[in-house]
């Protein structure tokens, strides 16, 4: 069933990002659609690609920037591989796993990678969708007012905490820590607003457990980065960051943000996917340097460190006491460019580019000797992914 | 540029088709969950699989089945691929060839690519938009009123009528074979329902030169198959069908159904996508025995014909005269289901089980000894794909 390394492993290479500003929803001055070429064309020069070399393109289904409108304004002669993600910022991983597949298969050459969100020109992602209709097994979670991301989360979260003894203290380390490390990313949003746990404790209940600081940003800007094998890697600019091993798909039953006839329920739904990962790549949690775990929602995380293995289930609060996932003392610097949190919202996308960073000693809190960078896709969602990136 | 043959070719088959019974846009009965539901069932039940040995979905952005809501209708212990194609009806063959990447390097064992349409209970595929917003490119297309696609391609088929001579007449034999071959297949809307040429050419306008029996059918329905290693499929119930070769992508400036600045504008949008088709299985046009070639509007079936070399640009009218297309004495038949003018249009992908029954030998037209079969997915389209598949 899979358990065996990845035959992948190893052959594709992340060699370019690039990303645009970033601002909080409705400050950007641009559309959607001029961001995502400004982080493109920022990918490509960081890779030393010219713009008409890319040959593939992989979105996400609820992408607003249709690859054909990229392929068309960048010139590309022959688009050879167009391909989405089929959920949301579970496909932080998902996005590069499937232009590994392209380019390892000769579908293409070099792939791009690429989210464009601008909160303030389209529905919101964290509002409730404003569909009149609830289909299908939506209709039985609707009605009871499960209609926005945190709404779901919440139901999840609250039942974790009934189950482990694990209070909002326990969660505060992950927020604090993204914040820190947003202090130093002048890219960041949150870029001079440090958090304090009095802040993250007192601040307004959004939807029970979660507070404000508990959910992400909302935010405008692009993210993007290349694919390629690891042989036309060694041509480019930069030192390509390789992929070790990269996983996708959905724990049991998991329809619905927060499907409450799931057997693991109480997770952050990696339960079933996150051995793979490992055994892809022949490592284990221990072997992580840096993690870039998607924190749409905090409690997730702490939630997902369990279900990676970082420690066992109900070990969450201790693993993360004190300063664990704080750069430049902890042994799992979480996040270090502020994340979803602090830096931006872009889906997540934006950690991958962290990651490549870590892996080429560039980031603004470098963890020293970094070799191994693990990156996780929406903990939570009903469709999600995680890879492992080496120097 | 990848001239050369595909890694994956004769490494993935396809081993179970399905598809739930067809209407006409607004007779289903069932919501189109529960269509893709039984589609997906028949298939696992042709190829012997068990529903919860599926480990991969692949669907299309526009779908409105989810994936992780058949997932955990089928009771799926772990989803493994989850993936979309980004654009349209021209996703035909590029579901295939994603899932193929998928059991090829491991990521799932069975990938069922899936669509299920209800015409009747979703906003109608071919009406024009209602987005009130024309965003981007749309801005320079969107105002001269072409919202629809057959607005766009009606755009196309003037011009190649203008460039090369050809007239409604010349196209009539695909309308004519697509029909007569549902005449023959009880699973077709039309079955009964015989057209003549005075009918064809009589028929009113929809959008000129497009007249109605240039247009597909708006049909209910769901139709799905299953993708496996050729390792794998040996221990399967059916003969498996191999996929030789396939191919995805757009042409240069192809952003919109209809795109005036593309360099080949006047065509099916595969000039560049076809050879590398050919190149990868190492055939020619010459040695396909069927084609199930999309035809959402006939006129695009011509000018594929060209683009995918059967014949010389221009030349088309004088290959599609006589019987060459029609079961049984031509050398091509074409759609020998009745195609999506005359079985159903399920966005085409029915035209992909339909290329399985003639390499398995059982279709209601079944061409003698046919080895290869040609498929391809929405010529005219912006994002379009196509594949070989043998005995």
């Amino acid at each position: 069933m899979g358990d065996s390394p990845w035959p992948l492993s190893d052959k594709a290479c992340i060699v370019g990002i690039g990303e645009s500003q970033y601002w909080k929803h409705g400050g950007a001055t641009e559309s959607a659609f001029r961001l995502a070429c400004r982080a493109i064309l920022a990918a490509c020069e960081d890779a030393g690609l010219k713009q008409q070399e890319i040959d593939g393109l992989v979105g996400y289904i609820r992408e607003r920037t249709g690859i054909e409108k990229l392929a068309a304004g960048f010139g590309i002669r022959n688009l050879r591989f167009a391909n989405s993600w089929s959920g949301g910022g579970g496909g932080v991983a998902a996005v590069a796993m499937n232009a590994a597949m392209a380019v390892a298969s000769g579908a293409a050459n070099y792939v791009v990678c690429y989210r464009a969100i601008c909160q303030g020109q389209q529905p919101r992602l964290g509002q409730a969708r404003p569909d009149p209709v609830a289909a299908d097994s939506d209709a039985f979670s609707w009605p009871w007012g499960l209609l926005s991301p945190a709404q779901g989360m919440a139901l999840k979260v609250r039942r974790y905490m009934y189950e482990t003894g694990t209070t909002r203290e326990d969660f505060a380390p992950i927020a604090l820590a993204c914040y820190a490390h947003a202090q130093r990313n002048r890219r960041a949003i949150m870029y001079g607003h440090p958090l304090t746990l009095e802040q993250y404790l007192d601040s307004r209940v959004i939807v029970d457990p979660l507070h404000l600081f508990d959910c992400c940003l909302e935010s405008d800007g692009a993210v993007a980065f290349i694919v390629t094998t690891a042989e036309r890697a060694r041509a480019l600019k930069q030192t390509p960051v390789y992929m070790m091993s990269a996983v996708q798909g959905s724990d049991m039953r998991s329809e619905h943000v927060a499907s409450p006839n799931m057997p693991n329920f109480a997770s952050s739904n990696f339960r079933t996917i996150a051995p793979e990962l490992w055994a892809r790549a022949g490592i284990t949690a221990k072997d992580v340097d840096t993690a870039q775990i998607y924190e749409t929602f905090v409690p997730l995380v702490l939630m997902a460190l369990e279900d990676f293995g970082f420690c066992a289930r109900g070990e969450g609060k201790d693993f993360v006491k004190g300063t664990r996932l704080f750069w430049p003392d902890g042994d799992l610097p979480l996040n270090t460019s502020g994340g979803n949190l602090a830096e931006a919202y872009i889906h997540g996308l934006e950690l991958v580019n962290e990651a490549v960073r870590q892996m080429r000693g560039t980031s603004t809190c470098q963890v020293t000797g970094a070799e191994i960078s693990l990156v996780v896709g929406g903990p939570g969602s009903h469709l999600l992914s995680a890879m492992l990136l080496r120097r």
